[in-house]
């Protein structure tokens, strides 16, 4: 499997960095900088739950599938420019984000311009490059794969459902939830958030894979592959809320803390004020929002957590949907995309022992 | 042509409301500014444009092909969103621009919260969802109209490249043109960014209406009506600039002299400065950048604009593109979709008389 991802992000590098695209794009800066998040790298995990699905369903390796993959990593990417601009977030994957990059590029050849600004307008229109970018990659790789026009449109159609509509809902809830008091959210509120967030694309990339493979898109495969997807969400970002508290701050490459000094309404924080007692609750409410949290307090929050029960319960839940998620590939045959498919919930289940 | 401009006004702005798609967006305050644009109203140019193209190549009036024209129309209004962000604009079509209303409706039910980050941040999204929506919009009109699939994907495909790639490169060059030195900026690099921001989608809309009536995408037909749309777009911005001084403030609902408080570098201002004599010249850069401009002040500058022989220029050049587009027309059948297009070459010519 790591074998596999690794052969398939290498792919994709390939396909992002020499596809022709936008050669007519002005300003340079803007062309290049569309170009910068997709040739960066990351896990690639969703062109390889897209090539996995299409294997699972018995697809082929078709020559231009892979820009049907590249199309899913492409879109990602736009969410994350634009989502690093909500959120004023300055480093992505050891590099300056896109508004960031674009202020020291572009912004600072003014004399007199607002560069901060400038940097973030150029971000805006990248992104929006970016989207259009991932509509005509999933198109021409459908066309070079010879997939039927027909169903081509469905696959864009598709993806404008769960990659637009959803995410972008997910994206804005979660922006929202960010603003709300901490104790009127509740748990069910996150996990939608989560399902539309993550999970949303996850599907789509999972989708479209058994669609190039089916040449339909409904039914009972679809069902579970839905279901695979969402339940693999879920884990994947509960996993990451624990992690983001508990993990080892070197292997993560992520702050430890950030969560409680931003607050953040995960569902681990919202359980262990549902379930602490007294001390637990003051503990927690004690750190949350502080901006000069030290170890101790960290390591305080983090016995309040545990002490509610909200840890195991977190990790229990996380379990049960990794199983849930193994559990719908069993309606699938046993083939090199199921068993890819498995060996990545071991590998990411795995990632908090 | 009015009449049927108008007729063709009230269908768009049917399709877009009664629209289904994007039910499922949360929050519910963000799908309805997704559909706050699209329903102001408005010219309905990009629209009829698309219609009396297909009409002009011989195209029947298919069921569906209305939800094709508002794709174009929901395509301008996702990048006018956009653009109000950038511009920081607050009032479009007599009502709050999207991040302004964003602001009231949705940010201010939050304590302690940056309500005009959040009416961005949420009408950045909107945006985001409505170039969605556009390309949904153009698949569900093409198979409801029953064109071959295949036709349908190259639509989707000129949409992104003349909508996407060439109109935000346009939007990029303007945000850049503000930001440089007049005198670096040439009326080359102003036409070009024209053809780009406004030429673009005018292309976009006459040749995806010549697609839907041939069912093909190249050939002599794409290169006159290419001309007609550029040549089009561009005495549209030229005669817009000369309005934006010369114009009076009521007709226009535009506040007149802003262009010269913003510096904005028009063909008119670029000519005015290459062709004044030094008094011109003088009065000119008296009144550039000034936010304290006085009727006299304005007047002041139309003189000079006049005796630099900048104004004459101008004129004849929009003229001149005018009959040109016109001109491009003549390759076709005399029938009623070239006659409104001709119609409308009128309308708008004797618009600054």
């Amino acid at each position: 499997m790591l074998e596999d991802i690794k052969k398939i992000a290498d792919r994709i590098t390939d396909v992002v960095k020499n596809d022709k695209y936008g050669k007519e794009i002005k300003p340079d800066y803007l062309r290049e900088a569309m170009f910068d998040y997709p040739s960066r790298g990351g896990k690639r995990l969703r062109p390889a739950l897209f090539f996995w699905c299409c294997k699972m369903c018995g697809g082929e390796e078709l020559a231009g599938l892979e820009k049907c993959a590249a199309a899913l990593e492409v879109w990602h990417n736009w969410t994350l420019v634009h989502d690093d601009i909500i959120d004023g977030d300055v480093m992505r994957r050891n590099a300056p984000t896109t508004h960031i990059a674009l202020a020291e590029t572009a912004g600072k050849k003014f004399t007199d311009t607002d560069a901060e600004k400038y940097g973030r307008d150029m971000a805006l229109l990248c992104g929006d490059l970016q989207q259009g970018w991932a509509v005509d990659l999933l198109i021409r790789g459908g066309e070079e794969a010879k997939l039927a026009p027909s169903l081509i449109l469905k696959m864009v159609r598709r993806m404008e459902l769960r990659a637009n509509v959803e995410l972008i809902s997910g994206e804005a809830l979660d922006v929202e939830l960010a603003e709300r008091e901490i104790d009127d959210i509740t748990v069910c509120d996150v996990m939608h958030m989560i399902d539309l967030k993550t999970g949303a694309l996850f599907r789509c990339a999972c989708e479209l894979g058994a669609m190039a493979a089916l040449g339909y898109d409904k039914g009972r495969e679809f069902e579970k592959i839905s279901d695979f997807a969402l339940y693999l969400g879920r884990a994947f970002q509960l996993q990451d809320d624990v992690l983001g508290t508990f993990g080892e701050e070197k292997k993560l490459g992520k702050d430890i803390g950030s969560d409680l000094r931003e607050r953040k309404p995960t569902v681990l924080l919202l359980k262990t004020l549902e379930m602490g007692d007294d001390i637990s609750l003051e503990i927690i409410r004690n750190v949350l929002g502080r901006d000069d949290l030290s170890k101790a307090d960290i390591e305080a929050a983090r016995n309040a957590m545990v002490r509610s029960g909200a840890y195991d319960f977190v990790k229990a839940e996380t379990e049960r949907c990794f199983a849930s998620a193994l559990d719908a590939l069993k309606y699938f045959p046993m083939n090199s995309g199921r068993c890819n498919l498995e060996s990545l919930i071991e590998y990411l289940y795995s990632r908090e022992k």
